[in-house]
């Protein structure tokens, strides 16, 4: 079997998207840590276009981008799949896929980099129409997005969704009202309980350290 | 064979997309034409999230998002593929899909929605950086993105380039320069004289026309 290596960061929720799927299929890899402050030669080398952590180096072949790593996982050890087997559930998949990536990711950053009152009203409002459509369109009355096992989509969000509520705990808002999104909220404890996602989830407190950090630093550029 | 139908508008590069990978599949279909300034309920019902265009339905099923309904193509009628075979080319070819959705689209919107000299200038920079992004390291001496033959990452950047030309021709900034982009260049015109997609182009002119009537509106409410 060809080497697998992970070059990250562990408090990336997108470099945790990557361990999760390497855990749920079983693929032993080495953790290469990346210091972001100070980028790695083999880290430009690999991803010389993005710059960016995660990537996954297979049999020495760079592979970016933490949702097109998990394809590639997907297709590469097909054990314990994380997609559904026909065409069409795959495209539904990779719509709600595209949704985390265009609409969470970015409301996300929004809110992080936040100042003003107004600003953070906005990125709030913007956050909560989001889970309004995933509680409205997504689940479906599932266990899963996919139904009954966890997959890709489970995985996109639910990093996601972690990461938004510590960034919701260091600027001081909270988004995710188990009331308001009942479906998403039964959805999120189920996949926090899963063994392989329990077991490599993020640290929580280390997280939000590191984050109220960045956030201040963000502050005093502005 | 399960009915296809695809709605849309001819002017869209996002529809011109689809339409070129049904025509290089030889799958039949009928087109549905959309009025965006009064959505079909139809439309509507297949694409409660985004309400938007195209949306591909196949046996009543409807399928959103360009990149996505091109890859659910791909894999429902596997001739002529438009993907390449393994995992690895595969998961290259969606890191520049990727590419061109996150960054090239959002650039052409910021061009054409630019008012004062700055933001034109801006959005003017960062197009060049990207295309210089897609000169150095996209096609690495091919005919294609994938190699030999034309396949989804082609038609990604066709349809965006093609888009761009346009609009650049509306705010009166040229940005496709061949001697700056002799790769990018040959492969766009190697592209267009693809019969599949030189027969199913769109109407320049009239393309022409609409962009800047809609260009006008946007200026107008500034």
């Amino acid at each position: 079997m060809a080497e697998v290596k992970l070059h990250g960061r562990l408090l990336s929720p997108f470099v945790c998207r990557v361990i999760w799927a390497l855990k749920l299929k079983g693929v032993p890899y080495e953790f290469v840590a990346e210091d972001l402050s100070n980028k790695s030669d083999l880290l430009l080398k690999y991803n010389p276009v993005h710059k960016k952590i995660p990537v996954l180096v297979h049999g020495g072949k760079p592979v970016c981008e933490s949702m097109i790593i998990l394809e590639y996982i997907e297709e590469t050890w097909p054990q314990n799949p994380l997609m559904p087997n026909n065409p069409y559930d795959r495209a539904l998949a990779r719509f709600w896929i595209k949704f985390a990536e265009d609409k969470l990711v970015v409301a996300i950053l929004k809110l992080f980099r936040s100042i003003t009152g107004q600003e953070l009203e906005n990125a709030k409002k913007e956050i909560l129409e989001i889970l309004q459509t995933l509680e409205e369109h997504g689940l479906r009355e599932r266990n899963f997005f996919n139904g009954d096992n966890i997959g890709l989509v489970d995985i996109a969000f639910g990093s996601m969704l972690y990461w938004m509520q510590v960034i919701g705990d260091v600027v001081g808002v909270k988004l995710f009202d188990s009331h308001k999104f009942p479906s998403l909220h039964t959805w999120f404890e189920n996949f926090k309980q899963v063994p392989e996602i329990e077991e490599n989830f993020p640290n929580r407190d280390e997280h939000l350290v590191y984050l109220k950090h960045r956030r201040e630093q963000w502050v005093a550029s502005d």
